[in-house]
């Protein structure tokens, strides 16, 4: 039985379920995740960093790990930096050694939590004079972002206090706007600052952007440039995450993800580890929004970006095992059949209509994913073809130490 | 040792402390807290209702029973109804009789979750007719609102799916909007409709106003009339509740509170009595905004309510405690030495900081409220007060079975 | 392209994999799951129990319908009762009733939460003759268990307190102790006592047994007959349940399961429907410990049930649908392949042993299921099986109002 | 007014209350709590470690900070170490230098997570050339308790999975009982192990020791020398641990407390800070078990240990802090009326019960701390003692980089 005839059964069936194969294939070619630079690095724990032999110990080795993902994968041509990790003297260079790799540079992260000024706040620092400097730290990244030619600024603020009273909860507040005001226009017309939120952590009493709300609040006030960006482990636990997706799908304010997964707390799993229902279900309410007319252009323009901290596991291998969890959730969600749905949800069937969204992700995509990458000319077993690669072992020479999170 | 030679010993360290001790007073007896006319009646768990004797058959006697708990307490002035169970023919008889007890009507409490027809939603349901049907309810609330006086609609939406799919959540977030513009549309402008929001339950999948973000975003397209409405018990556990009632005060967007407790989900325990400190730092910001020129209004205008369920405390004590608990709570969030806080604050001294918060929660309040009391001509202690007045034995007579949720 | 072809295919591939699947397929075919007469019945929130046209309106309904369960399934051949919701006159009718529908009775559940001596408590209760009443009601039901052949007293306690100092925590539990000494010593031999833990609920402050460790504590010391229950809705947030199953298993101390899923509380919705994978990893423990020299007897001996409320769904769809979704874990956790799994997990390598175990998870096993019932001599889809029978629309001659929760 | 008749006053109202002051007073006197030497070096979460000018370089640094908060609050005698962070060549010196400060040393930690093999597990890694190296750190441990005087071994362990089939958790719990097992036999009679759970992190799927319920399992089988270690972060959100905590006072099982606070997970705030209530509901349960003959010899024989992580503010001031929060929730525990709460209890009177508890919450200790702290030769302040110390600025000549958590 070749692969071959396996895919024309598997096929056949989905024909039977009333399934635009075509239309399937063409969405799964264009689909796009971006890996970030430093999920190639060492991370861990608070109580140990376990650090890896290989791991880059630079930007431009960062961008080489990248690229072997996107090889094997067919899906990852952007790399998303963070700031002052990935700082460089000259980011022109940057750019020509991403495009002879088959990349290009994504977003560009600030990082306001490591430096000494900002121990109480960055952006709401209670000091005008760091708040200053948070805010010309984001100007920074604005500027390498237009010389790599990116049009997303990704700000995760580590902003909040661990004790009650600590802080001045409002005038935080008040500080933030005004600085976010300042940067959104700094920004060019076409660029975006995608507001993530997060429950906790490091902050463990309040954090100042601590929930989609408080982000979407911002967003709101400081117009087009500004959308939500939601981390999948920023919630807290039973939080219904699709259900807030398909909120800000419906107000135009959802402008990118950060993948991961987590039992508990921020984990930063590989994404679909843990709960792959909530991931396919997550996509379920994306590719239902880029059918409707109201929300297509939000939908299609969403910025989808790992961000993970694989402290145990062998960097590349863990992030070709992320990119394709993902792609097998938005596999299975165009597999599902959206008139049945539909219809079986207008007549209140709940048994019909949840088997119609459960029956999709039932399905085995391997046939499908293996037909595509057989057309876009790639190996039909990404993670194969890279431990067959003999890259990994390659990169030992690199020794341990590589650049890590500071 | 006298009652007032304790006070004076108090009122002395409380100066020495800083505090504006008349200040104080004036606030305390000025503050109010609504009781609801279903928390004197029956209630319980999916598993048991323990039916008690006395309870009230209907709802004047409801308000003879509220009338007990202002009569000890001397801020419990209002009663919140709920529509269908406080129904009556005649509404002017109710204002009288309430008129004739020391009361007047509070929020009109509309029910959406408990006619078959709701079964699948209300404002939320596929069936156009159900969603008028829903519609014509509130109007008829607003209606009685009129009729009663009350300024206040008070509007919680049981409305969710219990199972992925089960539901088009984004055309269900349409109806909604839709439905809450023609609701507000219809009110009067010194009216305000109060959006409540719901972590979870009845609805056990996804609940269409699931936080206090999705009800703040209605409650911004809305306009003046809407305001977002915090029930203590529907939060996600972890959540700093204060941070988000300081974000909505900041918004001009919170209208009032719903108080109970919990320990793990909506338990709708005796407000205060699982983590009484939580209380206090509710009120600390909300006693803070009162003092901030941008959201003194908004904090001045907040509908203060219980919202219980006493599944087996005898009702009238458990409202009474409830709402000490309330008045404790405020008093000590009162006697936060503001100006100590600020500029531990603005230094970044964080032990001091959390200090002058904590320094005001451990302060024993009871000397003050007695001294409130009698100045207010009550009793120092109003629950002795109620258990030696005689009144719980009389309502004995009521039976059991009086009216309960339904 | 027929079924059997289909099936051959999916054979070739497991075996491809390593499968040994006339095993897996045997597996299946001895696998046995009970549904609880009270799934058959109305139940729902606090808020509303929405009653259905059609629910039984006595056990031998209850039975009848739970028949066409094991019709369509086959894998459902026993019926737990609770008493005294099914407390007959006659149990031997009954007996000779579930025997003409190819049925027995199973485990039997003592109820200790309805009547109005137990608000304050039943086997823990303050006053020794409701602790008394709460013992004798247990025995009847040892009494009806030997009447009726089952071996199984499932206990639930919902005992508990409502606020801190309510209750005197280690006195209820000495007197807990000390009546659940006295009803194993009661038992035949060969009965079991299984102990359910519940996190919280209808006990808001503390639950007396309110977990595994607090039923596991109490089994040991108890002896051979009494071991831990596991209710799937049990648990606090984010706990890992396949751990405790496995802990359990290794000290031979769970004796049963209560299938049901939840997404925050104890939402008592079909199993396997919010978190399927979670479902999955619980099999894969018990397949393992199967498999497992030490733990084997105690993996086989396990009592599966049902335990769930279908608050909106049609009753018997719904428990078809919860017996499916069970079957479908159990088949996937017998298609890891634990060779390649026990080595990959023994080198460490992380990728590697997630991979070997999602795998079988990702497989889509209706094939296998379909062939497996054919063997049987059922129809290939049990739902449509049922849903063309037309004894959904016999029943509705029923009319509403069948019996419920009391 | 003096403070001498302010504590005349407050003392009177509490014998009118029934409370034996002099007895309150001797418990308050003999009351210790045990600082760990690595509350005093810096720390920090995954994001970032802010350094402190002045934390101490080494073990005899640590000691001299610990004397400090000895010396102000007469109630912390001891000391906890952890090795290899506090490994000296000559421990005799150590037990000298701590005497010399008025200290000695208190629970030895081994550190099973820090060093590289331990990457997969330390007790349960599958290289049993690990476990050994693991087992022998304890035994090295052992021999520093025998040096140091020391009676208590502290043992939490890191181990754990991140996902799902990465480890086999029934292999890993044997081996950790075997190791378990070793090290116990290899304890003096008079030694104890106590044994601490974690829900999650570092581990993020599964946690070898997971909660009470594993710990206490091994300490069941362990026998005498082994009982359970309670961290207060250590729990999933929602948990009652008073309840936890009188089930294992009731089981002679408890041993020790690591105290913290938390908000989400385990944020290792300053003990109180939080949630104070639950803090004093925890003293409740184990002064009432210290009057209770079954389980006195239990209570008295538990070891009070913080176990903090201060990111953020000054070192030794937060340690008074702690220190001081917990006496005063023991002190307000101590003012409970057991004979009226008892009375109450046994009536079922549900709002006099919780009365009885939370009128002592709501007691100010502060006059009776006052005048403990004078009995006993201390400032009646001491923190503010310790600011006018002049020791905080003497120590910044240590510079930055003191020892942290490595």
């Amino acid at each position: 039985m070749t692969r071959d005839q396996m895919y024309a059964l598997w096929e056949q069936r989905q024909k039977d379920r009333g399934i635009d194969i075509e239309w399937v294939k063409e969405r799964l070619k264009n689909f796009k995740v971006e890996t970030p630079s430093w999920g190639y690095g060492d991370s861990g724990t608070r109580f140990k960093v376990f650090k890896q032999r290989g791991v880059p110990r630079n930007l431009f080795e960062k961008l080489e790990d990248a690229a072997q993902v996107h090889k094997v994968t067919g899906m990852c041509p952007t790399v998303a930096i963070h700031i002052p990790w990935d700082k460089v003297d000259d980011f022109e260079k940057v750019k020509e050694y991403a495009a002879s790799l088959g990349l290009k540079i994504g977003a560009v992260n600030p990082n306001l939590f490591q430096d000494d000024d900002y121990k109480f706040g960055s952006l709401t620092n209670t000091d005008a004079a760091v708040r200053r400097k948070a805010i010309d730290h984001i100007m920074e990244c604005i500027e390498i972002a237009r010389k790599v030619d990116s049009k997303i600024i990704s700000l995760w603020l580590a902003d909040g206090t661990n004790y009650p009273g600590q802080g001045d909860i409002r005038a935080r507040k008040n500080w933030l706007e005004e600085a976010l005001f300042e940067v959104v226009n700094a920004m060019d017309s076409d660029m975006r600052l995608l507001i993530e939120y997060k429950f906790f952590e490091p902050a463990f009493y309040h954090t100042d952007i601590a929930d989609w709300g408080m982000a979407y609040a911002f967003a709101m006030k400081l117009g087009q440039r500004a959308q939500v960006l939601v981390d999948l482990g920023h919630h807290p636990l039973g939080t219904n995450v699709e259900h807030i997706v398909a909120f800000l799908l419906d107000e135009g304010k959802i402008g990118g993800f950060h993948f991961n997964n987590k039992k508990y707390a921020d984990d930063d799993l590989i994404v679909g580890s843990i709960n792959p229902y909530e991931l396919f279900l997550i996509f379920n309410e994306l590719v239902a929004a880029s059918l409707d007319p109201k929300t297509a252009k939000t939908a299609e323009n969403i910025a989808y970006m790992i961000d993970q901290s694989h402290n145990i596991e062998p960097k590349i291998p863990a992030m070709i095992r992320s990119v394709l969890n993902v792609q097998t959730a938005y596999a299975k969600a165009l597999l599902v059949n959206r008139e049945v749905l539909k219809e079986a949800q207008m007549r209140n069937d709940v048994m019909a209509a949840e088997a119609a969204v459960r029956e999709a992700f039932e399905c085995d995509v391997t046939p499908l994913l293996e037909a595509v990458r057989e057309e876009m000319g790639l190996a039909p077993d990404p993670m194969k073809a890279y431990l067959e690669s003999g890259y990994g072992e390659k990169i030992l020479e690199r020794g341990i130490g590589g650049q890590g999170w500071e």
